[in-house]
């Protein structure tokens, strides 16, 4: 879970990340991802009714073609309620891109993120794709990280490597998330890569289980963005047979990608605004895998328990209160609840206040057992401090 | 909207407030109300499956019997969470009232509010209950609406006279909220006293109503708490024909209860932890009451939008994310949203931002026009400050 790796390398993809003076400072706005051959495609967007530009744009694309070259994406601005003229300006930018790039604008798909409400500065931004292009690397995978993000503090990239077929393929993906992000994505941009061959309906169906597990049970205000895009390609550069849905490498690839997207949103967690602490809250013992999601994410809302591990404080009453008002049937006397394996509550009872120094870890696991079954769900969000009320009063570009 | 009011009598009510030294300060926190004959009660109690042993035990004794003489109130502690010893204290709590007070122990109600998980003092509680008996006063209601506050600045009362029957009839109320406030009430406890004669199925349904459109539709923080209790005693002092459901005198008086709850309910949203502002959010075109309700909530909830009225930035895209994510359905190219009457978005796309003066008012109202029906809802709200953060990280008793 390191922020930031050396030299990932996916065979036939080059990335570039530079600025276009979108953001007031002059930190990079503009991201790049191309692959030199033409790659199946996937994704999986908001379910605002709400949607940016773009991804009404990316929507339309997708259900015609799964097959696609390059992603431009701009951080900044989320070219989001910005009517007739937001949908020219991305198909624009697919446009100077596809062109530059020396491609069928058809093969090329975009994201934006940033400040709802205001017109994208295409001038700025017409003037900035060429030296995107001009930029492409192999190497530049860190670039693109750094060039999608808006108040992270730091680029996500995660990458892994696996045997298909005897060969060693590379998955790997960048994400910026921050703050908006709840149960159903939101502003969360994810972009994968892989060299590995995937059929496209397997792709998608991999992506989705993928997302499912990892983006959308991570909530840090439970605020869903008209943004959110998960795109991954797949070039096949590295030659294996094409993975089709069902065989038995298709495990193997779908549970990577889970990984690649559980560990992408764990930094998006730990780097939620002004987080100090990634809270992983489990729930088994549920009677169905719905039942443990909907307490788990209920716990994960309740700013009353992100607020309460911000204090280093084991009030435990908030984590039992969050687990009656999620809507479940539950029963009181049957419910455990441990914070980092020290059990607090015993038969809905309290044992004892968890001892401050349980709170030095970075990273804090709250489970509660409803004792009723056997289902399980993990959902991943952080603390809530005085930061993020600070950052998002004053959040304006 | 004053938040102390003096000399508030209520026929044949009286009141006290003193201090157990449950709460660290010497704070008042045990509260009595006392009806010197019986009067018909109604309560509305928390939806948590998780209910404190006070909500537990109202419930059951409300369900055989709807007549009461007292209500004994502690803050500092929840009792909830507590097991078999949370009930027996609780129905201790009664029976000292009662014997105190030389009445039948099934006429006593019981409420409890603070922190989760902790037995009662009981120590502590058997040796006030007596003072609390001595200190009733018709003068007192100021008292007691003191000793039911936690984390609350001020005590919240509300009366006022209505006319039945050629005679002038009195509801007062107080109430105590602060955090934990969400849409089916959450530590929130109100008790209302009314000398008005009222069958106990009328009496019933008025208060249902009252807090559907008050108390229902008051949210800080989302999360609901285990102990949240309406309770409304009448005891029939004014001795008018008794209010039967359906009949002209019954809308009056409806209409009375729910302006009296509303008017709390709005003191507790101005007084939500660490608010700087309270927010009235309206959302009007709906198709259904339901769906206006919906997206009022959502709105409402939402933590950017909260965070951007304390920032004082009229960052209206947050709002709209909100509608989208609401779950009903809307046409995006038809919303309107004004700030205190100005118009921020023409059907869907930004108009201007708003200026920063228009924050310079204790109250603000966010009016959303869906443009698709006849219906609205009005939800309250307040901002959310670093203050807020910073209470609910150290709250501990």
């Amino acid at each position: 879970m390191s922020p930031a790796k050396k030299s990932i390398i996916v065979p036939g993809f080059k990335f570039s990340g530079v600025s276009a003076g979108i953001k007031k400072t002059k930190k990079k706005d503009i991201a790049l991802i191309f692959s030199e051959t033409r790659a199946v495609i996937a994704g999986v967007f908001t379910t605002n009714k709400i949607k940016a530009a773009p991804v009404k744009f990316d929507i339309k694309r997708i259900r015609r073609r799964r097959k696609s070259q390059a992603i431009i994406i701009n951080s900044g601005n989320a070219n989001a309620c910005t009517g007739l003229q937001g949908l020219k300006d991305t198909k624009e930018m697919a446009e100077i891109t596809a062109k530059q790039l020396g491609i069928p604008s058809e093969l090329v798909y975009v994201a934006s993120t940033g400040y709802i409400g205001r017109p994208l500065p295409m001038q700025k931004i017409k003037k900035t794709i060429p030296k995107a292009v001009k930029k492409l690397s192999p190497r530049a995978i860190k670039e693109a990280a750094s060039a999608i993000i808006t108040t992270d503090t730091f680029p996500k990239i995660f990458s892994r490597m696996i045997n298909i077929d005897g060969k060693k393929g590379t998955i790997a993906g960048i994400a910026k998330g921050a703050g908006m992000i709840c149960p159903n994505m939101a502003t969360m941009l994810s972009f994968i890569v892989t060299d590995i061959a995937v059929e496209s309906r397997a792709l998608n169906s991999a992506l989705r289980e993928a997302v499912k597990k990892s983006f959308n049970r991570l909530t840090i205000d439970n605020d869903m963005s008209t943004n959110d895009t998960v795109l991954i390609m797949a070039n096949g550069r590295l030659k294996n047979t094409p993975i089709k849905k069902g065989s038995p490498v298709y495990r193997i690839f779908e549970n990577a990608l889970s990984e690649a997207a559980y560990n992408l949103s764990k930094m998006i967690a730990l780097d939620g605004e002004g987080a100090t602490k990634l809270i992983e809250v489990v729930v088994k013992g549920a009677k169905t895998e719905s039942d443990a999601e909907k307490a788990a994410k209920s716990i994960a809302n309740s700013l009353l328990v992100k607020t309460a591990v911000y204090g280093k404080s084991p009030n435990w009453g908030r984590i039992m209160a969050a687990i009656g008002y999620s809507g479940i049937e539950i029963s009181e006397q049957k419910i455990n609840i441990s914070l980092n394996n020290l059990k607090l509550v015993n038969k809905g009872i309290g044992v004892k206040q968890a001892p401050k120094n349980l709170f030095l870890k970075k990273e804090i696991t709250i489970t509660a057992d409803l004792g009723l079954g056997k289902k399980e769900a993990k959902v991943l969000t952080c603390d809530l401090t005085e930061k993020y009320v600070k950052i998002n009063a004053s959040y304006s570009a």
